[in-house]
C-alpha cells in the first residue's frame, strides 16, 4: 500500500526507542536504511526523537540522526526515566507518536496502558505483557479501544515470521480457530533437531549453549517457559482469559538440577540424566518417531500444554532443521489441512523486522 | 488494530461487488457474518451499495441487505454496465470506497486505474492484472500511488494463505529477496501427492477430475499456466519487470493432445502417454525423491520458470498432502533457512477470506 499525499505533504511519525539493545540496534539500522525510500515511495516520515536505555536517556526536539544516535546517547548525562520520557512524547508537536518497547522487562509495559490513553500507538517483542498478569494485558486491550490507539506484538511469536497478524486477520474476517500448535523456541528446535538415540542429551544441550543457541543458563531454555509465554499470548489473542501458571508445561530440567546453584554443576550434572532421555528417543525411533518439543494452544478444549511429544518422521513437525519455528492453525476454514508457517523465529535482524513491519501497518493506519 | 472513534462516530466504507459468483458470494456471507462486530469493535460500516454480474446490475443509495441481495439482484431489470458502475461509486456521498472485482475476467482491470484515479481503493482476487500485460500493471501501480488509494490482492496468490503481505513487508522493511520458489496450483499438488511409480499419471488426472479438484478441462489445470499467472505476480512484486511470454513453462499436456478438441477425447488419449511419467516417476523413486511441479521466481538471477522437479523425499515441497500449497520465501535475512507458508492455497472460503482480510486492511489504513 503505497501512497503520497494529495499535497505532497510528509506524514510525520515520531518514534520513541525503549531499550536499545541488540533489537532496537537493529532496528534503528533497518530504519536508517529505508527512510528515504519511504519519504519517497509512501511520504511518510520515520524520526527518532528519544532513545533510552536502563541509565542515560537522549530526548530531542528534532529528529535524532540514525548514524549518529549511539554516540550521542553514550554522552548524555541525562539519566533515564520513563516518566520523563512519556512527557517528552505527551507534549511532542507530532501528532502520531510511536513508542518501541525494545526490551524484556516487566517494568516498562507497566506504561502501556499511560502511553495508549496519551494517544501513544506502543509497538514491542517483548512477551511480558501479552504471558504477563491476564488484568494488565485487557487493560491494555481495553486502553486501545477506548483511546484509539494502537498495539502491536508481532515479534513476540516467531520474530518477524507472520504469525500473530496471520491469526488475527483469520479471527476478523470470522475464522474460528480450534488449535494453534507448533514448535515456539529455536532453541529447543535447535536441540531436538539434533538429538537422538546414540547422542546424548547433555551434550546436545552443551553443543547448543557453545554455538550460543541458548541462554546463558540453558535451563531458562529448558524450562519450556519461553514457550509457554508465546503459548499464552497465541491464547489470550484468541480471546481465552488465561494466566501462564495455567498453562501445564513439562520441564526439561531434571527435578533434582532444578535449584543447583550455578550453571556450571548444571552442566556438569546433567549427563546423570541422559539415560531418562536416551530411552524416550529410542522409544520414539522405534515408532519411525521424533521427539519434538510442542507448545499447543486447544482452544476448543479450553486448554493450553507445553510438552515434549513424538511425531512420526513425515509429520511436519518432526522435518523442521537448524533453529526453525513451525506454527499450525487449525480453524473451520482450514480443517482437513491446517495453515502452516515455518521458518527462522529468531535472530535479532528478523525479530527487528517483526518489529518495523508493524511500525509500517501503524504508520498506514495513520494514513500513510 | 481495534478502535473507536472518540466520539462514537462510525467510520463508513462503501463496497462494490463485481461478480457475485462463488467467491463473491462467499465473500457477502462472511462480510454478513462480522458486520456487527465490525461496527461494535472498531465503529466499522462496511456497507455494499452495488452488486453487478456480467448482465444484470443492483445499485442503491442505501445500504443493500446483506441477506436478500441475491433475490434482489434476481428481479432486476437494470443492464450491467460497468460505466454506470463506476459512475455510481463515483458520485456516492460516501467518501470511502472500495470496488471487489471477484471476477477471472480479463475485461474488469480495465476499470481499475479508472476507479483509482477516482479515489475508489480496489481488492481483486483475479490474476488478469498481475500477471496481464505488464503496462497495464505498472499502469495501476503509479495510479495507486498517484491517487492515494490502494490495489490489494491476496487473494490471487495461495488464496487466503498470507504470500503477498509478507512478501510486501518483507521488501517493505528492507529484506531483499533472493527467490521465491513453491506449489501453486493446489490441482497439481493433488495429482501429484497422489501420483507415483505403478499409478498411471491418467489415472490421476482422471480421480482429480471426478473429484472436482480440476478445471472442466484438465488440460488448463496441466498446462501450468495457472502457475505461470502466479510467478508473474509475485516476480513483479520483487520489482522484475515480467511479461507472462518471459516464464519458461513446462506444460504436462503432452504435445500431440495439446490441440485435441474435446475434453473427452483429451482424457481417452491420455493413457497413451503415461509411459513417459511413469518413467520419470521411477527415476525419481529409485534416487528416494519425489515429482514436484513447482513454480520459481529466480530474483537474483532474474529469471522465472515453472517445471516438474525432482525433490529429496524429507524436503518440505515433497511432504504435501491433500491439495495444499507451499511457499518459500529465501531473502538475505532467510538465508539459511527459508520462511515457509504452507495450507490449502484454493477454495471458496479462504480465497474470500484472503480478499476480507484485504478490506480489513484498507478500512484499517482509512482510520478504522
Amino acid at each position: 500500500m503505497e501512497s503520497i499525499d494529495h499535497n505532497g505533504e510528509k506524514r510525520q511519525v515520531a518514534i520513541g526507542i525503549v531499550g536499545p539493545g541488540l533489537i532496537g540496534k537493529t532496528l534503528l539500522s533497518q530504519l536508517a536504511l529505508q527512510t528515504d525510500r519511504l519519504r519517497e515511495e509512501w511520504g511518510l516520515e520515520l524520526q527518532v526523537f528519544g532513545v533510552t536505555n536502563s541509565q542515560w536517556m537522549l530526548l530531542s526536539a528534532t529528529p535524532i540522526s540514525l548514524s549518529s544516535w549511539q554516540t550521542a546517547l553514550e554522552s548524555q548525562d541525562t539519566e533515564a526515566s520513563l516518566d520523563s520520557f512519556t512527557y517528552h512524547f505527551a507534549t511532542s508537536p507530532v501528532a502520531d507518536r510511536v513508542i518501541i518497547d525494545c526490551t524484556a522487562s516487566a517494568a516498562v509495559p507497566c506504561h502501556y496502558t499511560k502511553w495508549l490513553s496519551l494517544g501513544i500507538h506502543v509497538i514491542t517483542p517483548n512477551k511480558r505483557l501479552g504471558s504477563g498478569p491476564l488484568a494488565d494485558y485487557l487493560a491494555v486491550k481495553e486502553a486501545q479501544r477506548h483511546y484509539h490507539a494502537h498495539f502491536m506484538a508481532e515479534g513476540t511469536v516467531g520474530a518477524g515470521l507472520p504469525v500473530l497478524s496471520t491469526l488475527q486477520s483469520m479471527i476478523n474476517t470470522g475464522d474460528k480457530v480450534a488449535k494453534i500448535e507448533g514448535v515456539f523456541s529455536g532453541t529447543l528446535s535447535f536441540i531436538f533437531n539434533n538429538f537422538g538415540p546414540g547422542r546424548p542429551f547433555s551434550d546436545v544441550v552443551g553443543k547448543a549453549k557453545a554455538a550460543g543457541y541458548t541462554e546463558p543458563d540453558p535451563r531458562e531454555d529448558l524450562s519450556g517457559m519461553d514457550v509457554a509465554r508465546k503459548v499464552v499470548i497465541l491464547a489470550r489473542e484468541c480471546g481465552m482469559q488465561i494466566e501462564l501458571e495455567d498453562v501445564a508445561v513439562e520441564s526439561l530440567v531434571p527435578e533434582p538440577l532444578q535449584s543447583t546453584s550455578s550453571v556450571l554443576d548444571f552442566m556438569d550434572q546433567l549427563p546423570q540424566f541422559d539415560a531418562d532421555m536416551e530411552a524416550r528417543a529410542s522409544e520414539a525411533a522405534e515408532a519411525g518417531n521424533k521427539l519434538v518439543y510442542v507448545g499447543l494452544v486447544d482452544v476448543a478444549a479450553g486448554k493450553c500444554t507445553v510438552s515434549l511429544q513424538s511425531y512420526p518422521a513425515d509429520h511436519a513437525f518432526a522435518q523442521l532443521s537448524g533453529s526453525d519455528n513451525i506454527i499450525a492453525f487449525t480453524t473451520r476454514r482450514y480443517s482437513q489441512q491446517p495453515l502452516m508457517i515455518r521458518g527462522p523465529g529468531a535472530g535479532a535482524e528478523v525479530t527487528a523486522a517483526g518489529v518495523f513491519g508493524d511500525l509500517l501497518q501503524v504508520a498506514q493506519s495513520l494514513g500513510a
